[in-house]
C-alpha cells in the first residue's frame, strides 16, 4: 500500500474474478464464458477500414449501439446505456444512485461485485439470505425499504424469480430502487425489460459477456426509464466520457442485431445443460435448477473444495466459493458438448478414486 | 433528472468533449486526434482468431501489456497501471489518492477533466492562474502544500515545463502527491517517467489516443512506484476488473513496440506543424510555441469565437473555449499535409473577408 491511498480504501477487499492459470491448457469452466465464436457480423464490423480510423475518438454518445439495442428490445434508444461490460454498468449504477448514507440490500449469495461496491464505498449494505435451498425469497424484498440489487438468474446459484414477483417487489414502493441483473436471462428466462415501460425506479442490466459470446469485448448495457439513464450518462461524462471503445461499438451493434446467431447459440448451450444435469445426477450429483450457462452442483462423497481441486488436477477448471453456506457446491460452467463429455468422463475417475478411497 | 440521483450529484457538470457533428465530412482539427492509422502490427494482433475467442474473459492483470510498456520505458510491469483510456486512468488517480477531505491544485487553464472530477466530487480544489502568457510558473506550484494535477505539455495551450522544474515541483515536498498528465509529451518532449524511479510520489500518466493513433481503441496508462499502481489496481478490482478488452490489450501490446513507426508518425505531425505555424505567424496569427500535436492560435482581427464559427461553415472543426483568459483563441490539431492545406487556404480566405468587412 502507498502512503497516498485514502483512509477509506485501505481496508478494501477487491472483486476476485476467477483464475486464468497458463500453466497448461485448461478447459475453463470457472468463470461464465463461452466458447463459441460471436456472431458471424462481428467479423466483417472489426474491418482493416475500422481499424484504419482508430485514431479517432468513437461516439461518446454511442447513438449507434443504443438503438441497436433499443430496436431489439423495443424501447427508444434515450433509456439504453451503454457500458465496458456489464461491471462498469452497474459500477455507473452504484455511484449514481448509491451514495454512503444509503441503505441497500441484496441476497447473502449472489454475485460478489455488490458486495465488494458497496463495502468500499461505505455503503449501508443487508445480505438477506437466501431459504434452505438456495431460493430467493421474495416477501423478504417486499417488505424492506432499502432500494434493492438482484440478480436474476442469481449467480452462482442458478435460480431464477419470475417477472410477476419482480413486478410484486418494484411496484410496492414506487421511490424505492431495484437493480436487475440479468447476465443470464437469455438462457430460457424473461426479461424484466418490459417493465422498464412502466416503473420508473427500475433498471435491467444486461451484458453480451455471456449468451453474445463477448465477454472480451466488454459490453454491457442497462435499460431504464429516460430519466435515470440520462442521470447515468451525465455520470459516465464526468468519469470517462469515452468509456466505449470503437471496437465494442462495432462489435456490439453487429452482434445484438444477429437476433437468429443468439438463439443457435443459446439453444446449444441449453441443449448440453440438460444433457449434463441427466448424467450428473445419474452419478448422484445434487443438481440445483438451472437456468443459466452453468450448473450449481454438489455431491454427498466429496466436499466442492477437494472436487474443485481434483478438477484443477485433470485440467479443469470450475468456481468454488469457500463460503459457510455454499462450501459443499461446485459452479461449473456449460462448455462444449466435447468439453463437457471430458468433464463427465473425470467426475466419473473423481467418484470412483473418492469411492475406492472411503471403503 | 430522476428522483433517484445522488444529491450530491444535482449540480454536475459533466465535461464536453470536442463535437462529432455528422451533417457534412468535417476536417476534425477539434479534439487533437490522429488522422493516421495505427502502427501495421496493430492490424495483424486485431486477427480473426482473436475475434473468435472474444467469447473468453481477457487477463484481468493486464500482464502483457503492462510488460510490453515497461520494457519500453525501462519499468518493470508492475509499476505500470493500464486503463480504457487516460480518462479512466486518470478517474482511478482521483479515486484512490483523492478523498472529498483533500487539498488539490492545477492550473486556471488546462484539461477540463481535473475540474469536472473534481467538483462533482466534492474534492476542495483551487485552480492556480497561468502568467500572462500563459506559462505555468513553477514557484507557484513549489510552494503550495496541495497535491498537484499538470498536464504537460498543457492543454490546450500546448506550452510545456522542462523536466528539471517538474522534479524541483516533486522533490519538494515527498508526502504531497504530483500527476503529470504527458498526453502530448512524444511531439518533441522529455518524460518524467525516469524521475519515477526516484520518487515515490509522482504519477506519469500517458495515453495511445495521440502519438500511437489509437484514440478509438482506449488505452490510457500510468508509471509510478509498485505501491502506487498496486494501489490503483485494487481500486480496479473493485469497480471493474475487466476494464481492459482483449481488442485493446491486443492493440496496445503491439502498438507500443513499434517505435519505429511512432518516431515515424511523429516525425511527420512535426514537420506538419513546423510548416503550419510559420504560415500561420505570415498571416498574422499569434501561435503559442507548440510543443504538442495542436496549435493555439488568436489573430488580431478575429475573435475566436468566430473563427471557430467560420470554419465550421467551410468544413473545418477547431476547439475555442468560452473562458475569460482564452475566449481570443482557437486550438488547432495538426492534421494532415493536405488536411492543414485546405485549412490554411480557407484560413486565408476568411481573413480576406474579415479585413473586406473592416474596411
Amino acid at each position: 500500500m502507498s502512503y497516498f491511498l485514502c483512509d477509506e480504501f485501505q481496508k478494501m477487499e477487491p472483486y476476485i474474478p476467477g483464475e486464468q492459470p497458463k500453466d497448461q491448457a485448461y478447459i475453463k469452466l470457472n468463470a461464465n464464458e463461452s466458447s463459441l465464436p460471436p456472431s458471424p457480423r462481428v467479423f466483417d464490423a472489426v474491418s482493416q477500414s475500422r481499424i484504419r480510423g482508430m485514431g479517432h475518438y468513437a461516439d461518446p454518445h454511442c447513438k449507434q449501439l443504443r438503438k441497436a439495442i433499443g430496436d431489439v428490445y423495443g424501447v427508444n434508444a434515450d433509456r439504453v446505456f451503454v457500458g465496458n461490460g456489464a461491471d462498469e454498468v452497474l459500477g455507473f449504477c452504484f455511484m449514481s444512485f448509491f451514495s454512503p448514507r444509503m441503505k441497500l440490500c441484496f441476497p447473502d449469495i449472489t454475485y460478489d461485485f455488490y458486495r465488494t461496491y458497496a463495502k468500499t464505498n461505505r455503503i449501508d449494505f443487508e445480505q438477506i439470505p437466501l431459504d434452505a435451498d438456495f431460493h430467493v425469497n421474495v416477501e423478504d424484498y417486499i417488505a424492506t425499504d432499502r432500494d434493492i440489487v438482484l440478480a436474476n438468474p442469481n449467480n452462482p446459484t442458478g435460480l431464477a424469480l419470475s417477472v410477476s414477483d419482480i413486478e410484486r417487489v418494484v411496484a410496492v414502493r414506487p421511490k424505492r430502487l431495484v437493480i436487475i441483473d440479468e447476465a443470464y436471462i437469455d438462457y430460457g428466462n424473461e426479461s424484466c425489460i418490459p417493465l422498464t415501460e412502466k416503473y420508473a425506479n427500475l433498471i435491467v442490466v444486461q451484458t453480451f459477456s455471456k449468451s453474445r459470446n463477448l465477454a472480451g469485448a466488454r459490453i454491457g448495457f442497462a435499460i431504464a426509464s429516460k430519466e435515470i439513464i440520462e442521470d447515468m450518462n451525465k455520470i459516465k461524462f464526468t468519469f470517462n466520457p469515452f468509456n466505449m471503445s470503437a471496437f465494442a461499438l462495432a462489435a456490439g451493434s453487429a452482434a445484438v442485431q444477429d437476433t437468429t446467431y443468439l438463439e443457435k447459440c443459446v439453444h446449444s448451450v441449453l441443449a448440453t445443460r440438460v444433457r449434463v444435469q441427466k448424467a450428473l445426477e445419474k452419478m448422484n450429483f445434487f443438481v440445483a435448477e438451472p437456468h443459466a450457462n452453468f450448473l450449481f452442483v454438489s455431491h454427498p462423497y466429496i466436499s466442492g473444495g477437494e472436487l474443485c481441486k481434483m478438477l484443477k488436477e485433470r485440467g479443469i477448471l470450475v468456481r468454488h466459493y469457500d463460503e459457510a453456506r455454499i462450501r459443499d457446491y461446485v459452479r461449473m460452467t456449460i462448455g462444449t458438448g466435447e468439453e463437457m463429455d471430458k468433464v463427465l468422463q473425470q467426475l466419473h475417475e473423481i467418484l470412483q478414486e473418492v469411492k475406492a478411497c472411503e471403503s
